[in-house]
């Protein structure tokens, strides 16, 4: 029996970059069954840092599932120290990353798995069901796919481009270096295909869903589903809540509009959730061939959140599927 | 200009392990001027856990002689944390060699730059200026050795019989994997053969001393040297102080005495440094051909490191050259 077979008819399978896309997947989590639940996570910025495999995004949502993450930042553990990365600093290492000590842990022991021959998905499946995580998180893909921004300041790995130099060199171009040699992860495909609704979560297109969609045969996947597929904008008011989606945009000469991303994802999607601070934008969105949801995508708090999450959910009618 | 002749004509050297030697060392340290003091550190127990390169004895000195190190246990950071492993044991994790944060943060930026092509001297220099040890200590060799235990329960790397299993397996054979190929560090020959003194600090002959002595080399060089050759031993009425020194003896056939360390570096050396409570032995050290010396070895605080390095710097007249 294929995971697809096993699926639920009601399964919500969400593609999410980090800390915007955590914020709807934690809604929909916090009123799904979990097994209905399956998350995607972009590897597009993964990194290796000191020899240890870091995955920014997935860590964010399980951080974010487990009731973990630092609320100000969205990402890392709450209350973490920073005592290794401050004696790295000290000896003249580089020390741009935030690595607190009890992420480090996380790292150490994927690290060693991976070593020993444990694909990330394994790895990812036990650390989640050790941190409480009871939905799925799959990594998009076990391969190295590498986001990587051409700039002004010439071609920057991702994180180095957010983190190193605060999202600060004008971005011309996004590729996604290993893209075309990479697998989709088990599971993924299986359970784009099981699901009864497809989220693609407010992250940035280019750089959180893009390497997602980059992985060979995961775009076919979500055109052949029969699921209602959605995407949740990552732009209100013409801004990016979080992160450099809008720079971007105008940086590669695009309009920084709702439209952009609906156009991004035309070639599978059936509804796309504007702000309904855009409202506007609506008839817009409807010309390009799919519906529009006007909805307020602002997720301050849990009850925001789930009042999304459950927005969404009602686009497959599946609202009462929530707990 | 060599290093040799660089070397002062009173440079003192010391072939050092962990604990023990370092106590030695540290008195050293603090007596000399520290351009006159090279420390060569075995490298047999390194090892790498969760792909980090650890080096537990040349990080021993390095904390010892930067003030560091945690006073009871003899190795480790005073008030490190254990965020990170505790974080590493949850998700089901090997946590048995105990890694603080603080000792992660050098383990990582010795990893970085270990993979980046810096060789382990040029590592092992760069953190010991950061941490303010002025003197020299040289890994043994730049080449992986590993020092193995052939036990009752089969072959053991050695922290792993050390830490993992306490040392509590018999010990039949010490081998140490991979010394046939490697070649002595960045300076480790100059510095024996530019050094007036040398001695081997009262550190396990089998596990920390017998490494560096494998190197091919090494023993030669001692054994060429025109310095006066100094052995302290690491056994006082019949006990290791710290370590299964006596227990392995036991187990390998070998007398538990001080004459079986001497014994076993009798081909180069000049004096062995025997405990005050041993001094009945002195004839029969004596009778392998080399002069010996009875002082208090034990050294509980800085004034007694500092009494038994006074005496060994004694044995080639150095003692003038202490500060």
């Amino acid at each position: 029996m294929t995971a697809a077979a096993r699926s639920a008819p009601d399964a919500v399978t969400v593609l999410s970059g980090g800390i915007g896309g955590a914020k709807l997947v934690l809604g929909m989590f916090s009123l799904l069954p979990p097994d209905r639940l399956t998350v995607i996570a972009n590897c597009g910025d993964d990194l290796t840092l000191f020899g240890l495999r870091i995955c920014p995004d997935a860590d964010t949502l399980l951080y974010t599932l487990a009731d973990e993450v630092h609320p100000e930042q969205g990402w890392g553990v709450a209350g973490d120290t920073f005592r290794a990365l401050k004696r790295v600093q000290q000896l003249g290492g580089e020390a741009w990353f935030n690595l607190g000590d009890v992420d480090l842990g996380l790292h150490l022991y994927r690290t060693e798995l991976l070593r020993q021959g444990t694909g990330l998905a394994e790895v990812t499946r036990r650390v989640a069901q050790s941190l409480g995580v009871t939905c799925r998180v799959l990594p998009m893909c076990e391969q190295s796919v590498t986001t990587r921004l051409e700039t002004d300041d010439g071609p920057l790995d991702l994180q180095d481009y957010l983190v190193r130099r605060r999202a600060q060199p004008e971005v011309r171009r996004v590729t996604y270096g290993g893209a075309s040699e990479a697998v989709p992860g088990p599971g993924v495909l299986d359970s784009i295909a099981g699901s009864r609704l497809i989220v693609v979560a407010p992250s940035n297109p280019f750089i959180s869903i893009g390497p997602i969609l980059a992985v060979p045969g995961v775009r076919g996947a979500l055109q052949a589903s029969r699921a209602v597929r959605v995407a949740v904008t990552p732009l209100v008011a013409g801004r990016a809540l979080k992160g450099p989606t809008d720079k971007m945009m105008a940086e590669m000469g695009l309009p920084v509009s709702p439209l952009t991303v609906a156009q991004h994802y035309k070639d599978f999607l059936d509804v796309f959730v504007l702000d309904s601070q855009d409202e506007a934008l609506r008839p817009r969105i409807e010309s390009l061939g799919m519906r529009c949801l006007a909805a307020p995508t602002v997720m301050g708090d849990l009850p925001a959140k789930q009042a999304l999450a459950r927005a969404v959910l009602g686009l497959a009618d599946l609202a009462g599927a929530a707990r």
